[in-house]
């Protein structure tokens, strides 16, 4: 069963709801046993960009959860009526009032377990008048010798963050595609139990 | 009022659900009178590939609306917890019977006006064990000169189709990153009304 459980029927309100494999499908789906609606439920895209000026990289402080206080590119939920670097461009703006030009597509990453695709632009801050949206605590620009490694707020943004830096020294930004399973346990429980 | 508009809330059951933008948001959601929910409705990403044996591209001919008879490459909705590869590898099996690996991401489209993100790799079929899946009535090798141009079912199939070949001219396949908009009205309706 999905975290994200469907109590009523969306289109009549039934609370008839199954969870089974329609007919001629592969997967378990809420099923209206009122009105027959299946309600499919997909993967979400987390669309963001990686800014860049004069060799500087600029990261958010988190103002909201999860990861209150941690730091982060901008990034954030693709939204309906939208392409990929207008989401990209969008988050920027929101959550650090900058404005960027955007470059090629630089990570993929599929967290299955979650049900999200990160998409990561690489992109060229334009000016310095950026600042903290309503998301955001704090934003600044960091030489990659001051990346605050140990206080990013995602898995996802650590490694867009280490590829482009290692990427930087070869000269060559080739787009990233990966996969991030579950985090394994700590040492000190595997095994246990 | 987007096309997929919701009747009931799926948490409580109430039909008091409004359209409007909640506070501190930008955008306007479904939220429900009765217990607060917000309802996010999101694009979603299809994926697929475009599977090469021997310079031949596999096609499959749909036996399901929309585009019932024409042609196209394997491709679905992502499913949750599945990654890109995964779900391009699954695609590939329900719809042809056909054994990919799977190669570099190609073609990521986005298309705003139907909340999708169309994401194509290249991929390497593994042997001429294909078929027809129940979603299609025929899947055929196609060479270039014989690309059925005028009976693809998707504009986005055909884009990738023809980055394809003239990038296989140059040798070279680098990611293409475009947005489709809505298609222009054709000429003898332009301007009318």
């Amino acid at each position: 069963m999905p975290v994200d459980a469907l109590k009523f029927c969306s289109h009549c309100g039934s609370d008839r709801l199954a969870f089974r494999v329609p007919d001629g499908d592969m997967l378990p789906r809420f099923v209206c046993a009122a009105c027959g609606t299946i309600h499919y439920q997909n993967p979400k895209v987390v669309v963001g960009c990686l800014p860049v000026w004069q060799g500087q990289v600029l990261l958010c402080k988190r103002a909201i959860e999860p990861r209150h206080g941690l730091w982060t590119l901008p990034a954030g939920f693709l939204e309906n009526g939208e392409s990929l670097p207008d989401g990209a461009m969008r988050e920027t703006l929101e959550e650090a009032n900058a404005r960027v030009r955007i470059d090629a597509l630089y990570t993929v990453i599929s967290l299955p377990q979650i049900n999200q695709i990160y998409m990561m632009f690489r992109a060229e801050l334009l000016d310095v008048g950026f600042g903290p949206g309503a998301e955001s605590l704090d934003v600044r620009l960091y030489d990659e010798a001051d990346i605050p490694w140990e206080a990013l707020a995602f898995r996802t943004i650590g490694r867009t963050l280490r590829n482009w830096f290692l990427d930087r020294k070869q000269g060559a930004f080739p787009l990233r595609l990966s996969t991030l399973e579950r985090r394994p346990p700590p040492p000190d429980l595997a095994g246990a139990g």
